[in-house]
Formats: C-alpha cells, sequence, structure tokens
C-alpha cells in the first residue's frame, strides 16, 4: 500500500498534535470534564487542584490589571518566574478545557523569565515597560526555532529562522512570550478550527464558538490564562472573539503597530490591512501595550508602520473637549442586519452610563454599510480564493467550507431555501477599480461624520460611536457568519477598541417582534434568536475613533468603561 | 463626408487650444522669438516690454523668498491684485515662449485676489498662511467650474463640479491658485507633451526637455512665472522637472498632503501612491507649504491622509545630532546608471560644502536598486495599460508612444540594436505578489539604513542620503528614459526633497572614461553625454530622508543650501 498525499497530512497533523500534547509537563495534565457534561468551564483553574492559592491570586489580580501586575513584576514584588509559572499552568488547564493553544514551550518561557529575574536582581531596574509579563501570540508571530502553523497542515515541519517584529520588540521591552494561540484555516473565519489542531471552544459554553480568527487568544484569555494577548484582525478577527468572549480591544490604524514578519494569510494584500492589536480583560493593556510598542519607535523596524511618537495631547482628549460633556453616536441598527436583543440592552445600558456622567448620546445614522461590506469582501477575495487554494494544495488538506461540526451542514439553518443575498464571489478581480470605490466610500463616511458637527451642540463632530463589533453574542459553532458591524472599522481603517458590557439574561433579553427585513442574512439572525439559548454569556461592543486616532479611543474607551462601571454599580446590575 | 471619431478628437483639440489662446488678454500677447534663433529665453520677461519695473520687481522678489513675498502680501506692503497681476503676466509670457500653461482665468484670478485685499483691509489681517499668494497648479487639481484635461483630449468639455482638497484648502489658506500647467499624456512620462496642448519646451535651452510629468510647473516656475507650484510624482515627477529647470522640490510620503479630489492617472492605483508637493526656486517654499497644509489638518478633509501633525521638533533635527555633525551618504553611483559628469561635480561640491559646514560624507552603497527599479515599474503597469487605453479610446486619440519630436523615433539614438534590459513588460499582473517583494525589499533597505549607524562615529545612521535625481541634466525632446534615480524613494516611500546646485560648463564637465556598463541603459546614456550639447542648463541633486520625516527633510535641505551657498561664495563658484 503507497501513502497518498492525502494520507501525508492526516499522518503529519497527528504527529504535530502528539507532539504538543508531549510538551505539556505530565504533572500539569488535569483531567477535564466531558465535553457533554460541563459546557462552562470558567471555574476549572479554582476546581482542578493544579495550581496553587498564591499562582490562582497572581492571575486574577492580573486577569483585573495588567499594569499593576506590570508594576509588581518591575519592583520584583512578584518574580518573573513565578508569574509566568502561574499563568502557564492556567494556560495549560484552559487549553485541557477549551483547545486554545498551538505552540508550547515552557522551557523556553521560564528560562526567558529567569533572566529576567536576573537582570532585575544586578541591576536595579526592569529591562523595559513590559518587564517580565507572560504575554500570549495568536499563531501568526513568528518565533525563531518554532513552527508558525497558522491554520494549514504545511507549515509543519518548518521552524522559522527569525523572530517576526514583534516578537523582537517585545524581548526588547521585557516581554515573555509563552504561548502561541489557534486560528482558523485560511484565517478568514469568525470561528476557530483547522485540520492541525481543531476547534476552540469558549470557555463561558462550550457548545458556543469563542469567535476568531484570534478564537484560541479569546478562549484563552477568557479563562484569564495569559494577562495580554496579541491577535489581528482584517475584517473583525479582534473585536469578534473580544466580544465573544468579555474582553477588552483596540484595532488600531493600518500600520501603526508593527507586522513585518508574521505569518499572515492572502500575504501582499494591503488594501485592506491587517493589523495587530492587544486583547486582555484588563483594560490597562490597551494602552500599556500601544504605548510601549510605540515609544519603541517601530518604524524603525518595520518599514510599513507609519513615523507617529504617541501622541498625550490626543490621549488627554485635547481635541475632544478634554474628555468633558462628549458626544457619542449609537448604532442601534446598521441596516445590513439588526443586532439581538441582548446587544441592544447593552448599547442602552452605555447610553444611560454615559448621560449619568455627563455626556451625550445621539442617534447614529448608517451610511452605505452595505456598500462598504461588500465592497471589502470583494477585495479580500481579489485573488479568486488563490491564497488559500495554494496553502491547502502545499499538504493536500482539504478546504474547511464549513465551521460547523456537521460536515456540510447549511450556514444557517432553516435558510437553505433563502440565497444569501451579501455574498460576494470568488472572481479574480484587478484591485484599482475596488481602490477608486473605497476611497470614495471613506470620503463620504468622512463628510458625513464630521457633518454631525451640526447637531452635536458641543462645536465637534460626534466624538465617537458606539456600535455591537458582532450583532449576536457567541453563538453555536459553525453559526458565525457576521462581520457586518466589523468590516467598517477595517474598510474605513478607524481605530476601534471592543469592551464588555454584560451578560445574556434570558428574563432581560426577550426576543424582539420581527421586524422589517434588511435581506436574507438579516432575517436569517433574527431567528437565531432565543434567549435561552445563550444564558450567561457576555455581551460586549465596540467604539469607533477616527483613523490613526489609538490614543483617543483608548481614552474614551476608559471613560466608558469607567461610567458604565460606576452606573451599574448604582443600579446594583452585572 | 462623415467625420470620424479620429477627427472629432483632431477637432476638439483644436478647439480647446484656440480657446485658450483666447483666454490671454490680447493686450499680454508678445512677439516671442523663433524656437530656433533663441534656445535661451529666461530674458524674456526682462526684454519683452510686457511687465512693468515693478513687477519686474515683485516675480524676482518672489522668485528669491516665497516666504518674506508672503509676509510683504500679508501686511498689506504689496497687494494680491497687484502681485496676482504681476505674476499672471510673466506667466503668459513664460507660457509664449514653452507652453506650460493649460487653463487660464485671469478674471477669476483677479476677482479672488481683490477679495483677499478687501478682506484684509477690512479684517486688518491675513485670510491665512498663504494670503494673496498667486499659485500655479499641474494639471491634475481639479478647479470647479473648470476643465481638467489632464494630457487627454476626452477630458474637453467636462466642467469640474467640485475643487479637490487640495484647491478647497488653499483657498482657505488664503492662496490665490491662478493658472494650470501642463503634463504629458497618461502623466507617465519624463517630458510634457500631449495631443491637445502639445509640447512643454524648457526656458534654458528649447531643445530640451523641462522634464515631466511636472514640466509645465518646471517651465513656468524657471521663467519665475509663479512664486510656488503644485506638481505631482509617483515616479520622479517632482524631481525630474525640479533639476531639469533649477528649481527645489519636495517629494513628501504617501499621504502626507491631501491629493483626494485630484484627477490622477491610474487611478485606484495605490501601492506606489501618487503624492504631491510644492516646487519652486525658493527653498523657503518647501517648509512654507508643507507646513501651512500640515497645520490645516488635512486629515479631516482627505481620509487617506496620515494624521501626524506638524513636528517641529522633528525639523529641529532633534532625531538628527540637533543638525551639528550629521552624516549624509552620496550615491556617486547607483549601479544601474552612472550618472554624468555635471551630476558628479554637483555632488562632489555638495560633499566639500557639507565638510566644510562641519559635517561627514561618506560613499553610500547602493542595495537593489535594479530589483527596487523593476518591482516598481511592473507595479505601475499591473494592469496592462488598460488606464491609458481606456482613456484614449473615450476620444479615439492614439497612445503616444514617443516623446521625440521625429514621429517612431527610437528612445535612444543609435541604440535600435540593443534590446533594453530593463524594461518591464505590459502583462496583467494580481499585485499581491509584487508587495511581498515590495515589502521585502523595503524592510532590506530600513536595515540597510539602519546599519550605517556602524559607520557613521554619531551614534546614528546615516541621516540623509545626497543623490542624483536623475543620471543627467536636461537633455533633447524624446530622451529622457530615467526613472533610475527617482524610483528608490517612491518605492521605498521616502521623503526627498530636490535642490539645485550648479550648472553645466562644459569646460569642467569633461566626458569620462567608459566604465564597465551595468546594463544597455547605462551604455545609452554614457553615449549621450557630450559637454556642448547642455551647456548652462541647471544640475540639481536630491536629498533622501526617512518616510514621514518630511520635517527632517526640509530643514536639511536647507542645512546643504546653506552650506553649498557659503561653499561656493567663498571658491567664487557658480
Amino acid at each position: 500500500m503507497t501513502t497518498s498525499p492525502n494520507n501525508d497530512w492526516v499522518a503529519l497533523c497527528e504527529a504535530k498534535r502528539n507532539a504538543q500534547a508531549a510538551s505539556i509537563p505530565p504533572s500539569w495534565v488535569i483531567t477535564p470534564p466531558a465535553p457533554d457534561t460541563q459546557l462552562n468551564v470558567l471555574d476549572i483553574p479554582q476546581t482542578c487542584g493544579l495550581l496553587t492559592p498564591r499562582e490562582l491570586e497572581i492571575t486574577e489580580f492580573g486577569a483585573r490589571d495588567v499594569s499593576e501586575l506590570v508594576e509588581k513584576l518591575a519592583k520584583g514584588e512578584w518574580s518573573s518566574v513565578e508569574v509566568t509559572t502561574a499563568y502557564y499552568k492556567r494556560a495549560i488547564v484552559a487549553h485541557q478545557v477549551t483547545n486554545c493553544l498551538t505552540e508550547i514551550f515552557v522551557d523556553r518561557a521560564l528560562a526567558r523569565a529567569k533572566e529576567l529575574d536576573e537582570y532585575l536582581a544586578q541591576n536595579g531596574k526592569p529591562i523595559g515597560p513590559l518587564h517580565g509579563l507572560p504575554m500570549s501570540l495568536k499563531d501568526q508571530f513568528t518565533m525563531k526555532g518554532l513552527e508558525t502553523i497558522m491554520g494549514y497542515a504545511s507549515n509543519i515541519g518548518k521552524f522559522a529562522e527569525e523572530d517576526c517584529v514583534l516578537v523582537e520588540m517585545l524581548y526588547d521591552l521585557g516581554a515573555v512570550p509563552f504561548v502561541r494561540t489557534n486560528v482558523p484555516q485560511t484565517l478568514m473565519w469568525g470561528e476557530t478550527h483547522n485540520n492541525v489542531f481543531g476547534r476552540t471552544t469558549n470557555p463561558y459554553n462550550r457548545g458556543l464558538t469563542p469567535g476568531g480568527s484570534s478564537g484560541g487568544e479569546g478562549a484563552l484569555l477568557a479563562m484569564k490564562g495569559s494577562p495580554l494577548g496579541i491577535g489581528t484582525d482584517i475584517d473583525g478577527s479582534l473585536r469578534i472573539p473580544s466580544a465573544f468572549c468579555g474582553l477588552y480591544t483596540l484595532r488600531p490604524s493600518y500600520e501603526r503597530l508593527p507586522y513585518y514578519g508574521a505569518s499572515n494569510a492572502l500575504t501582499g494584500q494591503e488594501s485592506i490591512s491587517s493589523v495587530l492589536g492587544p486583547m486582555s480583560t484588563s483594560l490597562s493593556s490597551l494602552k500599556l501595550l500601544t504605548r510601549s510598542l510605540i515609544d519603541a519607535r517601530p518604524w524603525e523596524k518595520d518599514p510599513l508602520v507609519v513615523r507617529k511618537r504617541w501622541c498625550e495631547d490626543e490621549y488627554k482628549l485635547v481635541e475632544h473637549g478634554g474628555g468633558k460633556g462628549m458626544v457619542f453616536g449609537v448604532i442601534w441598527d446598521n441596516e445590513v442586519v439588526r443586532p439581538h436583543p441582548p446587544l441592544v440592552r447593552a448599547m442602552k445600558y452605555v447610553k444611560q452610563a454615559l448621560e449619568r456622567a455627563g455626556h451625550k448620546v445621539i442617534d447614529w445614522k448608517p451610511l452605505n454599510h452595505i456598500d462598504i461590506y461588500k465592497n471589502a469582501q470583494t477585495i479580500l477575495v481579489a485573488d479568486g480564493g488563490e491564497d488559500y487554494k495554494r496553502d491547502c494544495a502545499l499538504s493536500g488538506e482539504p478546504l474547511i467550507t464549513s465551521m460547523s461540526p456537521e460536515a456540510g451542514a447549511h450556514p444557517i439553518p432553516g435558510e437553505a431555501a433563502h440565497s444569501m443575498e451579501l455574498e460576494v464571489s470568488l472572481v479574480k478581480t484587478l484591485l484599482w477599480q475596488l481602490h477608486n470605490e473605497k476611497r470614495a466610500l471613506r470620503k463620504a463616511y468622512l463628510d458625513h461624520w464630521n457633518s454631525t458637527k451640526s447637531i452635536t451642540g458641543t462645536g465637534r463632530p460626534v466624538d465617537a460611536i458606539i456600535s455591537p463589533a458582532v450583532a449576536y453574542t457567541a453563538v453555536p459553532h459553525g453559526l458565525n457568519y457576521d462581520s457586518f458591524y466589523t468590516t467598517l472599522g477595517n474598510s474605513m481603517d478607524y481605530a476601534c477598541s471592543g469592551f464588555p458590557v454584560t451578560f445574556v439574561d434570558p428574563k432581560l433579553d426577550v426576543p424582539l417582534p420581527p421586524h422589517e427585513f434588511h435581506n436574507h442574512e438579516d432575517e436569517a439572525f433574527y431567528k437565531l434568536y432565543h434567549p435561552d439559548l445563550f444564558p450567561g454569556v457576555p455581551v460586549g461592543l465596540q467604539l469607533i475613533g477616527r483613523t490613526l486616532e489609538e490614543e483617543a479611543v483608548i481614552r474614551m474607551t476608559e471613560i466608558v468603561d469607567s461610567a458604565l462601571r460606576k452606573w451599574k454599580g448604582e443600579n446594583g446590575l452585572q
């Protein structure tokens, strides 16, 4: 019997999974509950017995405020070895219940942590602003000596000869990259599943997806298995898993942070650039990571990075009334798909909280969202799918065409009779005409935004937009088809953050009566909602600011978060 | 007899030329010398008798220092009407000897100037930093109510409904756009000739080209027919005419200045973005124009403009040792084509002048210049020439395939037997692989540049590069095929300036012995040089800085210019 190419990739993937399992220290192996016996696994780190009380304390502390964790590390109050060990153990636990990791390299990370501890002891000062901090990285961020599977069997056995620029800079800043996290094959899904490592599940409910493509990060961070992760976003891949997993994130504008040397899908596609950003349960991660990288002058290492220093004036919202009496616009419905009830409730919470804090909230009028969506989707497949096919052909693995656990399942149940109205076809296209269209759409949106100056009463246009990141909360595997609310940021290149607001409550989030559907997707998504399907899962939103206004977006997110916490406290809400 | 489409475009062009002639006030018509009786026409404004002594004084003054001209306008010392009238008359004289203009709109410009004078009288302060200043614009910058021919017959009769963002902003800043200037058909030639307006000649020698594609600006500005012009550059189109016409210019990085709404060739091509910049006989124009536009927050009008404020620290060269003891690298030969003797002499002048001023000058090692050139040229024709063909087909006019006055002439005389080694073929190409290649080339050049830190002795890499903009000075019509020294800036996106150094002197610029030729183009260019062909024409160079480092590039150009003037004065040189 000869080995067919088909068997080769299967065997390769199996060998890789075995190697991954072998990279887990045997004493860290737990007995996870069977998937069907326990859907919510957030308590496993506490109950499994692997982590000491001190390790639980460290990881809970870091999950609340990573800046304070970094302070403790910088002072030597906690050593990098003990913090990294604590997080590593928690990450391995998270992995055993959600399948969130790809590369596991305990010895290497702990050796690095030890070096940093020694440096601090010898020099009496930290090596950089991320001194000693364990960090998780999406499975694109190449590290010397490790494979970068990135969802393709063909990458098995290819060991990187260099760190990508991000990793190089994180090392310079003192960080301890300690795990890499799972992604979907092609990177172009809002879920996380591939032929090498399989599927990542949502720790709030393992029957649901953590989102994608930075879904490994989503699951890991929700488990508090990392204080700070780095994901990427070309069409929502930071904001979707952050919303589904209750995290904070920042999608910076094109080329603000250094991407050079990282693996990627659709390489060379620069019309809608993929960007990298932080993901974390801790809000302070946004400023910490962004500012640390920018202060280190990434344009000296990545030729595409914009030479723009961190601007403290912009962070202080000098251009937004100093952060007092700001005006926010809310996208209640972008006229593509209407958000599910929990999202509407989350927006109402934010509206009330902001008003309570002295800000004004007005309804945002959507403009051309369908055209923006279609233009972007056409750009992303302008190679006619060649990129995916090439990477699959290298190993013979099949292209994954549905994220559903049931092979061949229809994307949206009960909708087989409907064609997808908003789908774009896979046709090779010269990009120039699409760029013309995109440029005009950007100008129209810019002018539209500026025109709100006449209605805010502040003399300024709306300061930021509050919007769903996804029209729904985490859905069962195979059902997430939505980048309808995220594409705006990618295509218009708006700096956006994601932030958690609340959790689905079947009592509060009752189904809405049917509306006049915008299209078949809207109808299908409407039918998808049942309050009992998603109880207790996180509900997140995004805040949308202007292009290259990362500093202001971070600060406004802090203001929204603080207003929300205060208002929820006053109203006894979660 | 029916009118063929072919006749239509001929008739259309003739009608447009007649309309242009009719737009010149009859009293401003001069009797220019026949082209073959007088090649150098720089003295015609003085000798033709049209300009009053005061008008000559104003235009000579503005040609030396546009910032001081703006000061006089701001104080009302000179009115905008008299300054605009003086420049308009001189521009019309320039046009009659070099054919440099396209749109002429005297009444409109003078009405605008009058409004500004009234504003100043009423308010006691200027409307903005360019108050009252007449400005010439390349024939891409759309103005409401005017045609934008941009070298194509098909644009005749199409009147713009809006100003482009640049023009909108220039009006806000107080400028008086007063003429538009000629370009080549397709915009993609380093000369200036089209079927509508014909050929623009170099006022230093009308047998030579002023370069292109901003060649109308080149000829007009050399005649001191405008104090400040705006051109564009996708492959050298600001720096080539500036070098050929003895001007200063700045090629900013992609998206630093607002291009939205201007007409363009290859629209939607965003891999190597065309940029706009100032051209002038006055060095102070660079800071004046760049800073005025950036301070007016162009990102609020053009969604593609980088949100980066004018940085006075960067202008003060805080990152370049405060401008003291800097290190410059000289590209004596980029290993694609070797520069002609006048260029080598110019580089020697700059080297000596900089050393005299306390700076260090080292030899710059070229890296991958041929690969960078080929990658860029392939990107620029990635549509297989569709853009050109489409614009020609609209009117039926033929595509111009040689800039030589002799139809069908071979690009480089005596070289018919040689194939062009560096030519790229017209094949439709998906851009993504070219982007990958370009990105790697940018990273390699960045690292190469940074590696000079080890040899400068300042602890910094080389502060800027001094290089020819073109391997030769202005050449006879039809012979300019060179973007070999300019592409580097466009493809790597380096902020570059152009500055004049000296004039060709047949006694000093003796031919060099033949070298081992890099390729057939290099050989052909070598054979092109005869010292008697180009006596007295300007010799210019470029200064190359880092991406988005416009402020520093402007200041370093000022330092080089000042060192050069001082050194030439000390040595009795021109």
